[in-house]
């Protein structure tokens, strides 16, 4: 199992925004939807082994986790808002601090990234770590930023966590996923 | 430079498509955005040395080129949306068989695949060739195909081409330009 995490550190937690205004009015929802895809899909199948965590900081809650699970999730098409009507579904259930399913392999929490730390096993992946093709054994479970940079509290948080770059470019972040998955498959098939 | 070209089998050649509805009534367009995305950008910044040309063989033309150049393209945003709304510029101006500029560092002809292909230079990126990492020099300009397959015809237009794999997985398009360009990132700055 691959687990892909990703702070959205505006993304809102108010089930109305607009599937029209992700960029916008959804606070760079756009860019989670895009790492959910890059985590999940393959050309007409899905990482069935792979979990996309989005870590929602947005207004007006600052804190729900949304947790996509390639291995039961249905009615995902690449688009962006595939997603993103996910995500709305999630966002308007009530939940406690365990996950609860919104949908088929969508499940919604009321905790934030200092939960999903203590949960063990995260490396780090961002431009100030060790190059990936270089890395020895890579861990099951990479967290990463959105379109801004960590903040010092959540770099507090996993301080003592691996740290690992996918490249010499600083890139998006769905962008670093599918270059870390590569990285991933390539292994797996004895292709690195 | 670095150019890559997608063909895009059913993308509509007709400039009233839906903002919208990228992914049905433009003909999967939405996989066309994600590739000039894929294609330009970097962080916070664009691929000032590379360009991303669509070709359309979709209704009602079954035939328009648009070429993005990230040397010169303004006001393009990473959300899908962006790159569709200078797509619908692009094929809203009269144009001949020469590219004409529709937008700052956007431009559209009246061609297809076969002129393209006669300018030269282009490798083939599927998952038959060989694995770009263990390529010698790589060439500067790739073509590979949306969501479906080449067709035979498009097959026999570049049978003598070069043909480049990115990994073990069959992926996206966009996907698979995201690790090419990582591939070219790391042999420009020497990290291979």
């Amino acid at each position: 199992m691959t687990s892909i995490a990703v702070i959205g550190h505006t993304a809102t937690t108010d089930p109305s925004f607009s599937l029209n205004d992700l960029a916008g009015g959804a606070g760079r929802m756009d860019v989670l939807c895009r790492c959910v895809n890059a985590s999940l899909f393959l050309s007409h199948n899905l990482r069935r082994d792979t979990e996309c965590t989005l870590v929602l900081q947005g207004k007006p809650e600052n804190m729900k986790t949304i947790r996509f699970s390639g291995s039961s999730v249905r009615s995902l098409n690449p688009d962006e808002k595939s997603p993103a009507a996910l995500i709305k579904k999630a966002l308007a259930i009530p939940c406690g601090s365990e996950f609860r399913e919104a949908a088929p392999g969508v499940a919604v929490r009321n905790a934030g990234l200092s939960r999903l730390l203590a949960e063990g096993g995260y490396a780090i992946l961002d431009e100030h770590g060790t190059d990936i093709r270089k890395a020895g054994a890579l861990p099951p479970a990479f967290l990463l930023s959105d379109h801004l940079s960590f903040t010092p509290d959540e770099e507090a948080l996993f301080a003592g966590c691996p740290r690992f770059s996918v490249g010499p470019s600083v890139l998006h972040a769905d962008h670093a996923v599918i270059i870390l998955l590569n990285e991933l498959d390539r292994r797996a098939a004895g292709w690195s």
